[in-house]
């Protein structure tokens, strides 16, 4: 049981106090271990605060140390390894990324120590990887490289081409001018790279009117590098970000009781439209007198429509906000969580796009609208949102 | 009454005659503002022409002031401050970004006049946000990056991580051979960054073998880093941009009658192909004899049909330009806005293809051509445009 | 009847020999002109090949000022002028881009002529915007600057409120550091501009500090400028070539028959998918034994199919090619175009689709490649290809 | 016979072992040649190892020539050849892109032979066009460049305008300020291009006020280029990759009989979803206990699911995979391939989306997993994956 909360205090998503604490101290822990690195590399500071980097250095050192020490002896929590037996599992964590680079992470201290040298600090420099646990969207990263890998490669073979080839024929045309700049393919190559990237230092520039004129020609190339893998990564990227937003949305999605009852179709529909929210108690979610530019429902969690005579309490599968999208007038109420909830957000062009596309959902959210505003209307202090999705009378 | 009209004489967006002037005004004097400022800074300048600056300076230190205390003054009249009350919205609007930033505008006249520091001047340099009010796509940009904050945290968290461990690196490599541009990591970060952007000042260039090797690799991701912050912002951009011009648009497309008639649905997938005009009275729309590659719907206003014998005037929820389309020939008659009028363009492309996905669209507008152009050669005196979607005889 | 003549010549898009010719010269001359402009900047080639120099230079000027005077005379031809009088006519031609471009190349000429001063050649630099008539692209590209104007002037405007500010602070930060260099925020703004381009040319470089970490974020916002601006181009622009694809091919599958028979719908759907084709006479469309990857509809125009026993002919509104579309197997016969003809072509990819979506049209096609290759079986010689469209007997 | 069997092991794509060896031999000395080549331009290099860097020369100069010789002789036995005399297949073999550079690769050693130049070792460097063949997404590239050719030259010869008329320009400012570097127009051409590139040397740069504010209006038209550029590859590249991946897939589904018995208008719309996969004997496809991401349909090959009993066999047509999709609990069982198979990969995200729209797959899909958990519920043992699309008894 104990394994099973340091595996969650551990987790770089866990939302519980502990794990968010956790997160802050590792947080600062690198920052300061990457601060200790780079100022121990100036000559004047090494030597004034040379106590002071020492103690800091060996803190983090420590600390990440026992970051991974606590993270072996969890591995067996993990979930992905539930069919291991506990030391397959710590195999398994140990033989992962995150494993090596947390191994990596707790290295220079006892480097240090043991070697004596001066700049085993310099080892430090590796706590810079410990926030890439933390990017989100470093693993959707890695799926768009891993999927772009033939033509990426075909980009990087041409970019290979194209720098080999011009250095080639710019040491034919400049090795007499510029023996120094020019003097051999690879001192060319140096300049090649430069060029083709339009980074352009300057420190070697062709002079001769063949070799200017190919450089012309190099830097249209880079451009068009540029460009290409530019389309390549861009348009993997954005279409990953879109399914990860798909997957994560319909999970929650595919357990609201309302879509469920509008048709199996519409699940994958609205997945791809709206934007789940995960909302602490006593939020206030809409304000009574705002313009209103979304609608919500409620996949967990509950909230209260504070209504002047008094509160209404909406669950699971509910949802509110719409008469503002419908009316285009001033929300009428504030809606304030009162547990944590996970909310779906559907903005008003996906609502209209929708009420559109499908008259079946279209015709159960006007429904309940038009009872809403009419009790509202009868009777403003009673019910102006009413349940809808459970049997609740008025 | 007063401040509602001052409030509307302010807005960025203001079509009335004295909110135009107001705003041509205020454009002169940021320009003017950020001239002075300029000029203050070159040294002969500042010497020969101090007291014609500093005049310059404070007249729009003094009209920024104004524009501030009005505003002040005006904030309750904003629609969107309807529900407190007036001390409330001045609160709000002085909390707002827009406030701070007229606040800070009002503020380099009289922090000179306290300090008496000629370099007091400078912090006119803050007029120049006061332009980004008037620009309309920048709310949208925010919007963007506020969306794609994941990604792009990412790939910013990424660039932090290759500059670090590149400068790191480099130091490695080169701060023996060049011991002023490598000796520290700090110093290293200025190239690693220089190279990363593909800037490549030249003033700090790796000499090593291998340092040059690691400088390649750097130049490289900076290209990739590049193409991903590129597709990200772009993806997100174009759709955001599509939103807002549905939004727009599907606010002016509910209230055409015509669109109502054919069906709840059309409306939403019309809103994605119309593009909305505000046309001002006089104004000539089509001309007889010119190519015609759109069709138009008024939304609200009027327009007059020149016809040879009496013109025909059209209103909210008629269409016009449509026998262009259907026939390929040029424009039979020129059309006049006779009120200031919002139109909705269709283009050729959208109509064409609208015309084979909507069946029932279609019909309409064909019948409507057809007793148009059958009229127009019965008696092409009477009628060659006869209205549609009002039941006025032809 | 000779205006016309001339004007139809003059048509950078006229494909009849005499104007292909003229286009041959026109492309000639605009290369001479810029050549001979070029090359007397050139202190020691203006003093040795003076006269050869002047000479080239005049007749070019003459070509132009004829080009221009015929362009003006031959106006009225203009179907767009259609409605005008002749001299109306002239002077929208004249007040038209195209119109002003011309008279400015005609000017060279005369200028020198009549000041006679040696520098008057460099005007002839005007010529190279003669290309731009040719350029097909650059309305369309004029149409995407044109809606995507207020997404780019939000961006640029960005990019001055950046400029401007990064420049201010340099100045402040490195005024006493570098008085050359950063001396006022006009000399700053030199080295922010070549900065957020990521230019970088390394003239002026901040050194202090403060103005690093300055210089490294606004380096940082000249990608994302260049990110941003990348975007709302290269959408707008891939928009509009595919708007432009859709027209040019819905005008000419609009006359089809073939299309026509299947359905109004189909009309707009396959213009989508299909790419004209101006085929002249006597050319292999497809050649016996090669791999099919796309069929072809004759949209006007006349082709011979070579079978073994005799050629049959196909004519407008029949189709070939989609037996190895459907078959997989090589071609089985050479198709030859006997008229001028313009085809549409459908790549398999688009095919494939396509017969997945439109059942009504696979069921058509199949239905004819099913008789096609009964008959060729029956009797190889007879109709291995047959007419389809048309009532002729197999 | 044995030209077939050469022809086989020369194609790139070979998958055979001796194709796989021929491959591998071939890059090695591709590398080797480059290698030697770079290393002989550096002159102490080239005096110490002369003898090893010949050496080495002739031994890859002869494997390239040789293996032009073998591919000229195996050429009748190209499919695409087919329909030749061998004499004619052998010539249209070298008339290709192909074939030229095979030549150009098979020269660089009889040339250095027959001229004993020293610096014929140079032309060794065609080699590096070697690996061009072997890159699968050049083909592509080059269609997508041919597509986009109409926009691209437009986007070019914006490029030449802004180019010649900034030179000119600049010319103009700058030739008495610094007559060496913008002292004619050519010479300023130079400064142009590293400016309009972003590039920036910095060896020439523009010195006066006038020189400097075109240079920025310069710096952006760069970033425009960039940006336009950019776009139209990026689309047109994206997009020829989906093209690619649809006609490889669809050439794989449209032989499953699975998909054709549910419908041939799902084939189309399944191909632009699922990913093919090669899998060898004996590899595990899904490992129990791990999460379940994706189902597989089996285009051709076995696999066996590893049952705690016995295990169960699929063969062509038949899928697993999808209880892991439905029920989101991990993979109930290890799968193995027992042939080397073909299979197609349906992810999760368009998994869900399929399912929503597609109500007949879904059915059949849902209706095969309801059978297999019931009878892993009846009897654990016997067969928790059952047999679908094939009459096989449960």
């Amino acid at each position: 049981m104990q394994r099973v909360q340091l595996h969650e205090i551990m987790r770089p998503e866990s939302q519980a106090r502990p794990g968010r604490l956790l997160r802050l101290l590792h947080h600062a822990m690198t920052v300061a271990g990457i601060g200790v690195v780079l100022a121990d590399s100036v000559e004047e500071w090494r030597e004034h605060y040379a106590a002071a980097l020492g103690a800091v250095f060996y803190l983090v050192s420590a600390f990440f140390a026992a970051a991974f020490l606590v993270r072996l002896i969890a591995a067996p929590a993990d979930p992905r390894a539930a069919h291991h037996s506990p030391w397959q599992a710590r195999w398994s964590y140990l033989a992962s990324l995150g494993g090596v680079f947390d191994l990596l992470a707790a290295l220079p201290g006892p480097l240090r120590l043991a070697t004596g040298a001066p700049d085993a600090m310099l080892c430090g420099i590796v706590w810079v990887f410990k926030f890439v646990r933390y990017a989100p969207g470093l693993a959707g990263l890695e799926r768009v490289v891993r999927r772009a890998r033939q033509p990426l490669f075909s980009v990087l073979l041409g970019f290979l081409v194209v720098i080999l080839a011009s250095a080639s024929l710019e040491y034919l045309f400049e090795r007499h001018a510029e023996p120094d700049k020019f003097g051999s393919i690879p001192a060319a190559l140096w300049w090649a790279i430069a060029t083709v990237t339009t980074t352009g230092y300057g420190d070697s520039v062709p002079g001769t009117p063949p070799g200017r004129v190919l450089a012309g020609a190099v830097m249209v190339c880079g451009i068009l590098v540029l460009a290409l893998s530019s389309g390549i990564l861009a348009t993997g990227f954005a279409e990953e970000m879109r399914r990860y937003a798909f997957l994560r949305t319909w999970n929650i999605v595919a357990k609201v009781p309302f879509f469920r009852q509008v048709g199996a179709s519409v699940i994958a529909e609205v997945a791809w439209l709206l934007r789940p929210l995960n909302v602490p108690a006593g939020a206030v979610v809409v304000r009574r007198g705002e313009p209103g530019d979304c609608m919500y429902f409620i996949a967990t969690g509950a909230v209260e429509i504070r209504l002047p005579s008094e509160p209404l309490r909406l669950g699971d599968g509910d949802f509110f906000g719409e008469i503002a999208l419908l009316t285009g007038t001033p929300r009428t109420a504030t809606v304030v969580t009162v547990e944590p909830s996970t909310l779906l957000r559907l903005d008003i062009v996906e609502f209209r796009d929708l009420m559109g596309r499908r008259p079946d959902l279209a015709r159960v959210i006007l429904e309940a609208a038009g009872r809403r505003i009419e009790a509202s209307v009868a009777s403003p202090v009673a019910g102006s949102e009413q349940r809808l999705g459970s049997d609740a009378p008025a």
